[in-house]
């Protein structure tokens, strides 16, 4: 299967799980259930939820399994958004091709909306156990991976400095600290997830851990590379407005050719990580260069 | 040992594992941690933390089993007072005797804040399995009672609710949603995840979360209260703001003697629910008088 329909598979799977799991948009009190529905269901990629069922079929466990647990990536997925694109923050009106969150259901409601969908991931996880999918060891393992992955030493952090590297000159370590973290960390716990619930062995952790660390810088990569030369048409959000803000990019630290350079790198060293798993790890592949050579 | 007393030496047990828990404030990046930790440690009552010792003693449970995971109590508790005195929420300027976070740090930093205790929480209760003090299981169930406590059917659709009303007239019922959302279910859940860790039957948890619920509104109403009648000196906060915000309040909607009965009520009622427990439950039934009585 392309990568294309893989994520439009997947990605299906996903929102109907996420309908299911989120409380009604009639549920009391509406106004935030729909604000946490609206940007949650904008029509992202889910490439973090697929990021996670691939993995999992990497070391020959079965993706069903493991539904609900993804879901939970799109949901701090979803609240970084949220907050990201905040006035005091990064102050952007358009995400996923809509209005932000705080445009349409005012600033006070998207920081909350924002908060309950944080909430709203580690509940599930808690319940992945509760509901009787995983093992206790498991869900444990899992949300300790993905708060560190959030938190202040994980997008959070990463975060806090893209924030006050804004309109400075940064060396190219900071750079890769604010990718790793604003980016990288949520796509490497996806990647380690899949695996976990998968079954890997701690080795196989290890390789899969290196391969969404990759990805994840590759994919920022590509995030800022498509700020400059992507339309806001096809990317759904404004374009241009990492040279607006003056913010550190790749293509503004060490060029555009520089940045596809590096991009394709990091795409290699992605793939070198998965150099010991057969063909059932082909979707990683695939989702790898996928990243890589996206329009969106 | 009087309540004061109680509250006073948790409490130092408490402040002592915040600060080894969280990250340095000299760690990366430093602005968040410092932010982190200035309103954590600004002098809360950790009245919260100790409604989880008191309520594992009262089912025969060892307290310093649990000083890790009640300090995630507090963590809940801090971010949601961060949010909360944000310009687009409640727009507060004091906060425990003390400018607020986004008064000394900015609007960004403590959205951020806020959002990394949140993680912070759920991360310090995955760890308490893997650093061997409890049951996995007992783990996931504590994090899933915490996210409902918090979310948005818990603290978050609270806040909500009470920011809709602001300036309008509602019914005692929805003052009752508003503060058994707001304040109650993290004060219930506490006393809840005391039970949990120390050992509580199906029957005393249903005890336990009867006590909490009860002392989470007179907790409230007391708040209310003071709001009227205490000193910004003594509570370290703005007082008369919930008048001047035409906030929906006890005194304001059945007046100050209606509202001080309704206290006293709910105090009865949480005593009423420890019935079937020994003197091993005085320490609970201390604090509900304490909340009661509380002149700040």
């Amino acid at each position: 299967m392309n990568p294309e329909a893989y994520l439009e598979e997947k990605g299906q799977l996903i929102d109907a799980c996420l309908d299911r799991l989120l409380p009604d948009k009639a549920a009391y009190p509406q106004s935030l259930h729909e604000a946490m529905r609206y940007c949650l269901f904008a029509g992202g990629k889910r490439i973090r939820p697929a990021l996670a069922f691939a993995a999992a079929e990497a070391v020959g466990g079965n993706p069903d399994l493991l539904v609900e647990e993804a879901c939970a990536l799109e949901l701090i997925h979803t609240f970084t958004l949220i907050h990201d694109d905040l006035p005091a923050m990064d102050n952007d009106d358009f995400r996923r091709g809509m209005p932000s969150t705080h445009k349409v259901f005012g600033e006070a409601m998207a920081i909350l909306a924002g908060d309950a969908l944080q909430t709203e991931a580690f509940k599930i996880l808690a319940c992945g156990y509760t509901r009787g999918a995983h093992k206790a060891e498991h869900m444990v393992a899992i949300i300790k991976i993905l708060a560190e992955a959030s938190g202040s030493k994980g997008i959070v952090g990463g975060q806090v400095v893209d924030l006050e590297s804004e309109g400075k000159t940064i060396a190219p370590d900071q750079l890769e600290y604010i990718h790793s973290h604003k980016t990288g960390s949520l796509i490497a716990a996806s990647v380690i997830m899949g695996g976990i619930l998968g079954g890997a062995s701690p080795e196989q952790i290890s390789h899969l851990r290196q391969y969404g660390e990759c990805i994840g810088h590759a994919f920022q990569i590509v995030d800022d590379i498509l700020d400059v030369e992507g339309s806001q048409e096809t990317l759904g959000k404004s374009t241009g407005s990492d040279q607006k803000k003056r913010k550190a990019t790749y293509p503004s630290i060490i060029g555009m050719d520089g940045a596809k350079k590096k991009g394709m790198e990091y795409y290699q060293r992605a793939l070198d990580a998965l150099q010991s798993f057969d063909d059932r790890a082909d979707h990683l592949r695939k989702i790898a260069l996928y990243i890589t050579q996206r329009q969106k």
